[in-house]
């Protein structure tokens, strides 16, 4: 049943309207500053440069009204960063969104699936 | 009521695996394609290059194993061209498959655009 391992997938934004657009790029990186502790840490684990990912955590702090993210200086001598609650409520609300869409998405992925010949 | 006029969105690509992706600029392409009856027209509508429409239009062959589009030389002088079924299928899929994910995503949507405080 070779069909049966084929599997379509969504890959979704959520446009808040105005230009903000929260997309996996930005949750990925709050959930490597989630587990790195620090935002230079993160982007590193995401092959990104520091300015990248310092621009994309302004933006989501922008884009949110509030930051998603809190930085704090020192401690042993190097500064830190973890996302706040409104962060850590974003990536919680992304994967629900992106899990609910596929599942709603489901039927009409199997269909054009089904229809699509290759593989 | 300010906040019912605020409305989140989802920007879909649907992922076929192997690299084949079908989002909202190939639908266009193909909608418009439907209404110009030729790639050519069509490009020019989308403010697209010939050679960048006939790429997607390539491309949406390939990905989905059977030509989506089908083309036609002379009468009166000139080309034509028009979705085939399965390209019209594709369409049709394509947005019941993100009206679907919509309706799925909504209450994380509402939620999140309730804890995003600007606008």
């Amino acid at each position: 049943m070779p069909d049966s391992r084929r599997k379509a997938r969504l890959w979704i934004k959520i446009d808040l309207g105005e230009g903000r657009q929260i997309g996996p790029g930005k949750i990925a990186l709050l959930k490597a500053i989630a587990e790195q502790r620090s935002i230079a840490g993160a982007a590193r684990s995401l092959s990104m440069s520091y300015r990248r990912a310092w621009l994309l955590v302004d933006e989501m702090n922008r884009d949110l009204g509030s930051p998603v993210v809190e930085t704090r200086v020192g401690g042993r001598g190097r500064g830190g960063a973890r996302p706040t609650p409104l962060g850590e409520a974003l990536v919680e609300e992304f994967e629900a969104i992106t899990k609910a869409a596929e599942k709603g998405a489901q039927p009409g992925l199997a269909r054009l699936l089904k229809r699509s010949k290759t593989v």
